[in-house]
């Protein structure tokens, strides 16, 4: 309640831009902000396949502007972020494996469109707060656990590589031409309204689907291998609180889980809690076994001692809420 | 003779590729692998302002193909690479201050292009090796000297971010698609062959201009700060060498100096050698303060490990070699 009634007082009616609002992590950013009394515009491509769902935002619908467009289009950005005071930028490709075959995908969105949002905010909109959401496997496989924001930057492919680059693109116009920007590296992050029609954007959802459909979840290798799984409504929380603090200005930032949880463990406290599914042992596929960091979990240290944020949300009670979630609006999202 | 001749066992009958063969460095290795009896393909896209100047191989124009195209073309080089067992990597945007106007082009071409080259291996031809030839830029400031591979990486401009993503693009499809490459970061390089119209691509040969035209140079700061600039003929020595070592296959690899000079030195002795030009103490336009990264010298430990190159060719020597060229064929440089 106490941090509720700090981030409203902080959001209420900020014009807010959110890129890739229609997807997992945007979405779900946009009904917080709404209910903070933000003023909401989503931009969302809708590309088929990626995580843009309209239904994500049902409960807001009428109380957000939805403009339909791609963040590469350098007049659109342009004219968009012109308005907005903070733009949560999420629009990108996030399907790891994908990458590995073609690597265009990536390049053109999320290293290009996070330029074209920087020089729309250096040429329009200087004062423009960005808050820049990448990926923990920017560090590729972890040299020592937990893995902090200072650790080597490794990462196993293209998607990985191409958030890198616009994070470190971002820093540079925090650093050269002053666009305050934060620069976030996300965890496992799972919870309702993620893409769920294939399973190549988040292993904890695709358990979840599995498990409501009560099919046979694979574990791969012998089950051991460590990360720290993220419940949405804790990372939206890390990324409303980031953008509310100066020091995290100019900021590499994690947002992980102190707690490490084995896949064995995520796997059983799912089925448990679902009440359905069930699981066995399974071989890493070649691309898998190829971009498979081993165990990973993040060094949280630093976005707690800069913003007091930290998770919440015990997996089980994630896991729960993400179970009614998609058993409530399976034909929505399968 | 010792060296040349083994580089000559080796390279002899080889089909090579050039990107940028006609540019600074990428001329200067032509005329290199020419003499080692290579069989030298240069792709040069030309642009306006950029390296690519034909007089650069005018002792080898009979002896080279010279294809005029952009690595951005993906037809043409899936075509150019079905045929070369050796693609030496140098085309690209490389003009650091012009990336913080315009990030564009060094995404595009730097990050895409690279990426094209690499799809083209993969599809195409996957028993290519990659030599790519990046910049120490992609360090940036240096937290500690020597500045050895495994140093942090905070490139400090867009250019410098679209050489380290472009370098990570490799190492993925050395690591995941087998694509044997070398990556290699190069120091300051300075010598004949390199474009003198503007000084946007290295402070040494800009001063040689001045020095031959009896100008005024600036050092700037207190010419205290320190670098490592090494000759193009030892530069295309290591690249040459690394190339024929397997252990040097999915290294990155500094291409630097462990004799590093200051600013101040490198004036004064280019003056004497030159007989000509004068020198000024000057403050840091903004653009450079910005991104000056201040004492920068490599460690070469891990190059002459692997391959056993190391420089040979004293900054005296060098800039007498660089002096006497540029006076010899100013016309085609200036």
């Amino acid at each position: 309640m106490d941090d509720d009634s700090s981030l409203s007082h902080f959001y209420k009616g900020k014009e807010v831009l959110i890129t890739g609002g229609l997807g997992f992590i945007g979405s779900n950013l946009a009904l917080a902000l709404v209910n903070l009394g933000a003023k909401v515009t989503i931009a969302d491509a809708m590309i088929p396949g990626y995580g843009g769902n309209l239904f994500n935002i049902e409960p807001i619908q009428n109380q957000v502007s939805v403009n339909f467009c791609d963040i590469r289009d350098v007049n659109v950005m342009n004219y968009l972020i012109k308005d907005h005071e903070f733009i949560f930028h999420l629009a990108g490709q996030v399907d790891h494996i994908l990458s590995q075959t073609d690597p265009f995908p990536d390049i053109d969105m999320n290293i290009r469109g996070t330029a074209v949002i920087l020089e729309a905010c250096k040429h329009y909109n200087p004062k423009a707060r960005v808050i820049y959401c990448g990926t923990r496997g920017e560090y590729g496989k972890a040299a020592q656990m937990p893995v902090n924001e200072d650790a080597p930057t490794n990462p196993r492919g293209i998607y990985e590589i191409s958030n890198l680059a616009a994070q470190k693109i971002t820093q540079v116009y925090h650093d050269i031409h002053n666009i305050q920007s934060v620069m976030l590296r996300l965890t496992n992050i799972y919870g309702p309204r993620a893409q769920m029609m294939h399973p190549r954007y988040g292993v904890v959802n695709w358990f979840v689907r599995l498990a409501v459909d009560n099919e046979a979840i694979s574990v791969f290798g012998d089950g051991q291998i460590k990360r720290d799984f993220l419940y949405i409504d804790d990372c939206v929380e890390a990324i409303l609180t980031s953008a509310t603090c100066e020091g995290a200005y100019g900021q590499v930032l994690n947002v992980g889980n102190d707690t490490p949880t084995t896949f064995l463990e995520l796997v059983e406290t799912l089925i448990q809690v679902a009440g359905t599914g069930r699981w066995h042992y399974a071989p890493f596929s070649p691309e898998r076994a190829a971009q498979e960091p081993g165990d990973f979990y993040s060094d949280i240290t630093r976005i707690r001692t800069i913003t007091g944020w930290q998770p919440k949300t015990a997996l089980e009670d994630g896991l729960r809420q993400t179970v009614e979630y998609y058993r409530q609006h399976k034909p929505r999202y399968w």
